[in-house]
């Protein structure tokens, strides 16, 4: 049986945030488009890397050489434990790590604030052939930053504007954007925080602060839907990936990924050198 | 078999540049201390694979929360060809990206002219908790810069000094520096090279400009033997690894990560909270 043979739907087409989407109807336990379950999914993420990474060179390599402006930008959202970086492990860890530019958004520094809240994004924005990735992102600046009052009203509201102008930016030089809310239950996130404090070699990734943050958990879906209604544009398209289960998260994504790249009808660039020349010149060395 | 099975005798002991080391001594084409073929050694590549994750995540863990500032930069440096890539693809491609800092050095632009060859060099050294890895360094500005005479004599001269400075800083802050010089034969190189100039797929790797290097090879190696002479220290050693077999090459400098981690005896981070409250908190949430 074939990757392909386990969707019956295109993801891309399923968890697109369209007009009128709620993310209160999306079940986190849901697999939607994939006719399997975790033994299937498994051996369709590993058919998956193998494609993702004939791709990724092929973007890679074709940016070479004064080639194309072409890049990927990933953004993934989520709570805690929602995923993140299984993504990044598991999904982009299949890659080429010199195809892949990863940038993780911890809280800003007092340099950080001191500038407009795109001042550190923009400086790790991918370049031409890359596939970028954002571990968190610019919306968290309208995430925690509305839920946790960290800016006044009016520049929050500033803020959904100026990211769709920057994203605008991004598209306009060669970038496809995709913005990923892996979206886990409450009951998932409690279980995921219970193992963390069961095992002490999960103890490093726990943080009391996690269950702060959980306490709110319906000002964040609030502040998620608003980020969906402001900035769910026809350029910069924000997917909602039901995240209970790894698997099919981690199916989704690579799938997202799979399809922006065979839609940008990729080929290996043609040599700028004449190939018997080269020959010639290499046999006699 | 386990992995250890096939070591003969500590690749770490065996690569390292000593007393009275001559690079014109060593073959391309043997794979000291490993008593296999390329079987046993996919076998043990996959086997050290998870060996490495598991050191690599308690190395980044145990640098969270305030703990040590221990890290790894693995300097790589070889004639064209000679497989820097493919360690990055196949033995940091194991790891979790979240981990790995990878910085590849091209061509100097004209801002980094402008300054000091280290400038661009520190900006990239890994942060506490990370495996930093450098394809291509600082030491180009002793190779090419020797051999092609990008800079008057005395500056040349200078760097040796200025180099062993600025990695006696790096291990004073905590990071374990391993150089690696991944050492192809001439008919090596060719085949390679004629294998990019037939594989249309493989032609974007290939620049006429990798002839007029190979013609220069002699210089370089002289170059690289200075390298050893002036650069091979007891806190930030160089190893010369035989590259002519990929499989060698990428098990031998697997090693040598495994074994810098596990002389840092890490382990997993003690909680800085009281797991039981959190427990509870978590319980009632």
């Amino acid at each position: 049986m074939s990757r392909e043979s386990f969707w019956t739907a295109d993801p891309a087409e399923l968890l697109r945030v369209g007009e009128g989407f709620e993310l209160a109807d999306v079940d986190p336990q849901s697999h939607p488009g994939f006719d399997g379950g975790k033994a299937e999914a498994k051996a369709a993420l590993a058919e998956g890397a193998d494609i993702l990474a004939e791709l990724q060179e092929q973007l890679f390599a074709g940016s070479r050489m004064g080639g194309h402006k072409r890049r990927i930008l990933l953004v993934l959202q989520a709570m805690d434990t929602g995923g993140k970086g299984g993504i990044v492990k598991h999904v982009m860890g299949a890659v080429d790590p010199q195809g892949v530019q990863l940038a993780a958004f911890k809280k800003p520094t007092e340099e950080e604030l001191d500038h407009d809240f795109l001042w550190r994004i923009s400086k790790e924005t991918p370049a031409p052939g890359m596939i970028g990735v954002f571990d968190r992102s610019h919306y968290e600046d309208v995430l925690i930053g509305r839920v946790r009052e960290l800016a006044p009203p009016a520049e929050i509201e500033r803020r959904y504007d100026a990211i769709n102008e920057f994203e605008r930016g991004q598209v306009a030089n060669g970038t496809t954007v995709i913005k990923v809310m892996l979206h886990i239950s409450a009951d998932e996130q409690k279980r995921r925080l219970e193992e963390r404090l069961e095992r002490p070699d999960k103890h490093w990734k726990f943080n009391p602060g996690d269950i702060d943050e959980r306490l709110l958990a319906p000002a964040y879906r609030d502040a998620f839907q608003l980020v969906f209604e402001r900035t769910a544009t026809a350029d910069a398209p924000w997917f909602v990936v039901p995240a209970d289960h790894k698997w099919y998260a981690r199916l989704a994504v690579q799938h997202l990924l799979i399809d922006a790249l065979e839609a940008m009808e990729l080929s290996w660039p043609a040599a700028d050198f004449d190939v018997a020349e080269q020959q010639a010149r290499l046999a006699a060395s």
